[in-house]
């Protein structure tokens, strides 16, 4: 492939094979367009859906990635070379007028998709990337960028449908499904938010974790039918952070008048329920998708002014990736096999 | 059983067994109390679920009553005898404050439930009835009571929802999914409140009849791959009537960003769908059931207003009961095998 002086080659990893191993290799950016962002990749997060990817199983992926400007295009006011900015799932989606972009039809995902000229978009498993500035986040003064990095992704995820319920009541009583990466961000939020917090989980054994360290107000384990019951109708909504399928009945039970039961991850099977779980109730099911651009700097700025920080900042420092795991994608001196 | 001079007699059917025949009996009616209105029952409506009730597939039964008030309580100044009213699915809730009866914990069936004073109750299959006032709903002057009772269950049923779907916001374009007796009252109650109506139905059958006979604007044979494609993104909501298992991703494609897809009949087995079914256009899967007592009265206001009738009517007098019947239980001449 030809290529001119205001190309630039970057490094990524990528799976050749549905075993799910990375390799590196090398590839060539678009040109810094008149609206572009060229950025280099700092950090890059992964999350259950990426090994999903990885490993062929889904068409689609979810990325985190932050990175320090190198060069804007003429019409780029808002980011200068040397900032911290965030890419999160969507990279174009041409001509986008809606702020809802992860929900139309014409977006371009950040990675297995192709821009309108045919490249392919190679996600934040990469030393750089060249976006449209629509879809590049600012990072707040003083956040730490490995830790935008889960707030871009997890954080988002969770911020969109709590702020969405939260502006229809305030005060509202919460389930959080499942304390994995996207679950623990929705207990830390969820209580920024001021609501009161049930953790559901399937064993005991996160409940120290939940009510002692996330600071969940409740802790139900979802195999004690008593519990269960005794819970039955006093929840506003759920978030089902689970990236497995369990039948939806036992979490539709715990849902008042209306209440919402709001799905965020791809499950590798259909979820189901019986009827009249939903209809005596007035229930429902939503589903939520990740954050729009301006939601995830609304996630940032909310978690910067209200001190939420993600576990997977802690975790890593301790070596434990229990939650959540960037990759540091700047440090891992990448060597193209192609270079 | 003693039984004093207050007390009455009533002549009701029901299935002895699971072959689902209905056998005449009879029992006593509790006394008229200074709130209950005493009905002689003049029509019963029948539905899908009833066929389930007596088969004993499901535990309730949806049933629409109507009758002449032969008796009202002390305190009683809504109806007087001679009234013409109807009985919805749910005849008491002590002591319940809601407008939404039909989703409190403490409803009573009108059907293979118990009163508080420990009494069955009985249904619409049934020559009288003794019911507390706040659950008995007027049926407007001039309206045939054989015309009532399939607008206060069928009716309602879809009134309801429909109702709330257009408070958020008028001129909708809406789906209904399935061309029964809910079904048929969508369409036209749709119609009616001014939306854009699509029939989806998975043969071409009831083309002409949806929308020659009822005024639909559009519709959709469900295997037609191509015009669902073409259709997607469409349909502010889609009300599922189908009484039957359908996967619902078909249905769920074809709305728009926060379209809602409404279900409001018991199914056999669990439903189900694919998450980013769900999630990709932050669509929901909302359940509801039947309509308050305050929601028939309006759904009978609103269809005498705005010249909507039910088909059953139509049709019984062509013999032709392919939607929705009525049973004349006054007319049938009951024999208790007890009497």
């Amino acid at each position: 492939m030809g290529k001119d002086a205001s190309e630039r080659t970057a490094v990524g990893w990528a799976a050749r094979d549905a075993g799910g191993r990375l390799s590196p290799y090398s590839y060539t950016l678009r040109k810094t367009g008149p609206e572009d962002v060229a950025i280099k990749v700092l950090y890059c997060g992964v999350c259950h859906t990426d090994i999903h990817q990885a490993k062929n199983h889904l068409g689609m992926s979810k990325h985190e990635v932050v990175g320090e400007v190198e060069e804007v295009g003429a019409e780029v006011t808002k980011f200068h070379a040397g900032d911290v900015v965030g890419v999160v799932l969507i990279v174009g989606c041409h001509p986008c007028k809606s702020s809802n972009e992860q929900y139309c039809s014409k977006k371009i995902w950040s990675y297995n998709d192709v821009y309108p000229d045919g490249k392919p978009t190679q996600g934040g498993f990469s030393s750089a990337m060249v976006v449209d500035q629509k879809f590049v986040v600012k990072i707040p003064a003083g956040m730490a960028p490995e830790q935008a990095a889960p707030l871009l992704c997890a954080g988002a995820t969770v911020y969109s449908p709590l702020k969405r319920l939260s502006i229809a009541a305030p005060g509202l009583r919460g389930g959080i499904l499942g304390l994995g990466g996207v679950g623990h961000m929705g207990v830390k939020i969820a209580k920024a938010m001021g609501h009161h917090v049930t953790v559901i989980s399937s064993s005991d054994r996160k409940r120290g974790e939940a009510v002692g360290h996330l600071g969940a107000d409740a802790y139900l384990v979802s195999s004690d039918a008593a519990a269960m019951a005794a819970a039955a109708g006093t929840l506003d909504y759920g978030l089902y952070t689970v990236p497995a399928h369990h039948p939806l009945e036992p979490y539709l039970a715990l849902l008042r008048l209306d209440g919402k039961l709001v799905v965020m991850g791809v499950i590798g099977r259909p979820l189901s329920f019986a009827s009249p779980a939903l209809m005596l109730g007035r229930r429902s099911i939503a589903g939520s998708f990740v954050g729009s651009v301006e939601e995830a700097e609304e996630t940032l700025a909310f978690c910067a002014a209200s001190g939420v920080t993600s576990q997977a900042l802690e975790r890593l420092e301790r070596n434990d990736v229990r939650y959540r795991f960037v990759v540091d994608v700047a440090g891992s001196n990448l060597v193209g096999d192609a270079a």
